[in-house]
């Protein structure tokens, strides 16, 4: 892997990390950061740092930056406020340049804070350490496995989806989003001291493994025209989806008060300003996971017209419904299918597009694995362009391999079940699934399909909506 | 319980049910309806019929319904459509005056099943049998476990909300609908041969055991304005949610295509016309459901002055612009309240609403319990209406507990976990959680916390939607 020339290449790939505040108290949140590291097997050297252990998880540990014999590629500080200062000057003398700020406090903290915070920057500025936060939980590199959280991490699916944030927000939904959406990589920018989101684009634009850019902004620290000129070109290179938050005049205050950066107050300008990029707008944060998943997972459509398959007729008008209010095209089926496809229908003739599957199975139990031959000739249709279908529900794994379905999560019964819905879904295409209701069963399902890279949502609509926007995005950058 | 004096009465408590098509096949969709009955302890006499059976599931089959020696009061037929005028045929000699069709392929399987479907519509009019469907899989009565379904039903949580749908889209979430909001009655209208919308919102109307009904329609089968001038005095009375598909032209038409009824077109006209009366429109599936749950599980809101408590700042901000965007005002929290909260602050002043309960936690995780009981104070604050709450992660029930985490699904922490939580949110003004991520071991604490009444929704956005919906709701029905 090809390093890049970029000052926060370093911070994504350090060839050590000390941990400032490592702790062996398992009922610390500080305890995890170190912890994930090992756990992880992270690709560096690791410098627990804490004047009162001899070792941290079994590491030998220092009490005091100082202390350390060797180089410090990078520093994750997460000592109280009232500290932090301490550990910037030691971050001096030591010469380690690249410092990640996790505690807050800072500019959010009131005056107190943000004298703390102006003292910190104007200091670092001046010993040209270059500064993460504060108020950070990151960064994260599923490349080489370091991952700052306070939460224990457990699957990592890697991918070339990066995420920037400017709010730990994510953090409670990390291992949701590190197990199925294909991470590359993720950068809290918390309060902004110094890195920024004109750093953090910049960056995410030149590393190769980064195929998709995914960020949350409530603010513009960096020069706005700047931001908007980069996210012009990167947007036209690489799907970058936008998440603002601090849309209304009071968000935006909201905003002001929990990072302490000034937000960007009218929401129309901003929206203006991403309409003249390539740069997909998500409506909500729900909407942001949605694309940065399809994105991320998917190939960009090549036309509109969409294959619908649903396991009931109720779930095909809505489906309709979306397609019309979205821009895609419900696809009309070739002769060749309907011919497949009468194999498996009911007794009477039903509509090809939206097909619904349900009425059909109900008269295929007793051959299910030809049921789902006959209905991947759906998304291989030469009029679609894009496919989506409804998860049947676990009752058709029995049907499927004719047995009652074990109460274990997931069995053979499962497994079958699995690769006949990856069958009709792996066709080359854009497909996605959806299911509206998870238990833990359809969640281990969907954990599959989506290691397949086959993304499950939770409506049509939603579905629809990503793919209608990985069409539009195609046109506009023109990639397709 | 008092009957109701509405033919629909006999179809949700009938006092014996005969179902045409019973099977000891576990491998056939028709085993569940009957298994269903048995293992919710139905209370009303079982008559399987099935000429090749002497006992289904234990009880004594008859070869026809001509052979059951005692009166029938519902029938349930379940067999293929070419023999199912038989049945109606059978119905009539027996005077048993009320069938559920299960069965599809009628008026939405083409012509021939058109000519079917005109014949036994002509036969069962004649005759006096009121029919439900074909094509629906229902009725289901929370109250004397009637439940007529092809997925094996679980768990069932008795409530006040009573649904409508005019399709079986719904089977495959029943339960999840069953086991989370609270549900009284559900009516599947099917192809509406007989039994349409007025039939079930009168008879929804006048069952004191339905406090909220939710609708979902694709098409008006009775007198619009007979529809509207009902629906106008009923959703004065009660809530009324109405999700109404077959929105666009290609909706309208799919719609007509798989109940063979025809559609409305105007989706302008029709949102002109739920505008005249108190009922709710639901936007899609998502809401529907979201406000069913909100309305069944919460009293109105008396004002719109919301409590926000979150996870992290970047949460908050997207509280506060979906505030703005739906018509609630954040409150503003008495110095009562502040005065509480600084006990569990961090090192600095955060702002009170929305109230970043995540960094609060950091410095408080040696007694959570404490910081439970002062963070109640938020919602009891005499300037608060109405409530919403981030849950907070797993990771918390450890602190709280200061014991690691057993890997079982549902623990003695968990347990403490969820009492901390409804300590804070059941405070007698209408409340709500959040979860966006949800594990199986978040799923089983939203159950039991759902059971406890406390929704809880899939993002800030949604849960305050839904309380603006009630809030609306409260006003223009003048009931708050």
């Amino acid at each position: 892997m090809e390093k890049q020339d970029h000052f926060l290449e370093h911070f994504f790939n350090p060839e050590s990390v000390a941990i400032v505040g490592a702790t062996n108290n398992t009922l610390k949140m500080n305890f995890r950061i170190m912890r994930n590291l090992i756990d992880l097997n992270f690709q560096g050297t690791i410098y627990p740092v804490n004047p009162g252990a001899q070792e941290i998880s079994g590491i030998r540990a220092f009490a005091s930056l100082r202390d350390i014999p060797d180089k410090v590629d990078l520093v994750v500080s997460a000592v109280p406020a009232s500290k932090t200062l301490d550990i910037v000057r030691d971050c001096a003398e030591i010469r380690a340049g690249r410092l990640v700020i996790i505690t807050g406090g800072f500019s959010e903290g009131g005056p107190e804070g943000q004298k703390l915070h102006n003292r910190m920057a104007a200091f670092a500025r001046e010993k040209g350490i270059r500064v993460l936060g504060p108020n950070t939980l990151s960064p994260v590199n599923t490349q080489n496995h370091l991952a700052i959280s306070f939460n224990a991490i457990k699957k990592i699916r890697r991918g070339g989806l990066s995420f920037a944030f400017q709010s730990g927000f994510y953090d409670p939904k990390i291992n949701w989003i590190l197990s199925h959406m294909g991470v590359n990589k993720m950068l809290d920018m918390g309060n902004k001291m110094d890195i920024n989101e004109v750093d953090t684009l910049a960056y995410f634009a030149g590393d190769d493994t980064t195929k998709v850019i995914a960020m949350h902004i409530e603010s513009l620290k960096g020069n706005v025209n700047e931001f908007f000129d980069l996210l012009k070109s990167v947007s036209r290179q690489k799907p970058t989806i936008i998440l603002k938050s601090g849309r209304t005049p009071a968000g935006s205050k909201a905003a002001a008060s929990h990072t302490g950066s000034l937000a960007l107050e009218n929401d129309l300008i901003f929206d203006g300003m991403i309409q003249q990029t390539s740069a997909v707008r998500a409506q909500n944060m729900d909407e942001f996971f949605d694309l940065a998943k399809a994105f991320s997972l998917l190939e960009l459509p090549k036309g509109n017209r969409l294959a619908i398959i649903v396991l009931s007729g109720g779930e095909g008008v809505m489906a309709i419904d979306s397609c019309g209010m979205n821009g895609l095209e419900p696809a009309s089926l070739s002769q060749n299918t309907h011919q497949r496809l009468k194999e498996i229908y009911p007794p009477w003739e039903i509509p090809l597009n939206p097909f619904d599957a349900g009425v059909c199975m109900e008269f295929n139990l007793s051959d299910l694995s030809l049921f789902f031959r006959n209905l991947a000739a759906i998304p291989r249709d030469e009029n679609v362009d894009c496919a989506i279908m409804q998860m049947p529900p676990n009752i058709f794994a029995e049907f499927l391999t004719k047995s009652n379905l074990s109460q274990k999560p997931i069995d053979a019964a499962d497994e079958q079940f699995l690769q006949c819905l990856a069958s009709v879904m792996e066709n080359g295409k854009p497909s996605a699934l959806w299911c509206s209701t998870m238990d833990s069963r359809e969640m281990e399902l969907v954990e599959m399909l989506e290691a397949r890279s086959l993304p499950v949502f939770q409506s049509s609509e939603r579905a629809i909506k990503s793919l209608s926007a990985m069409y539009r995005y195609g046109q506009k950058s023109g990639q397709v």
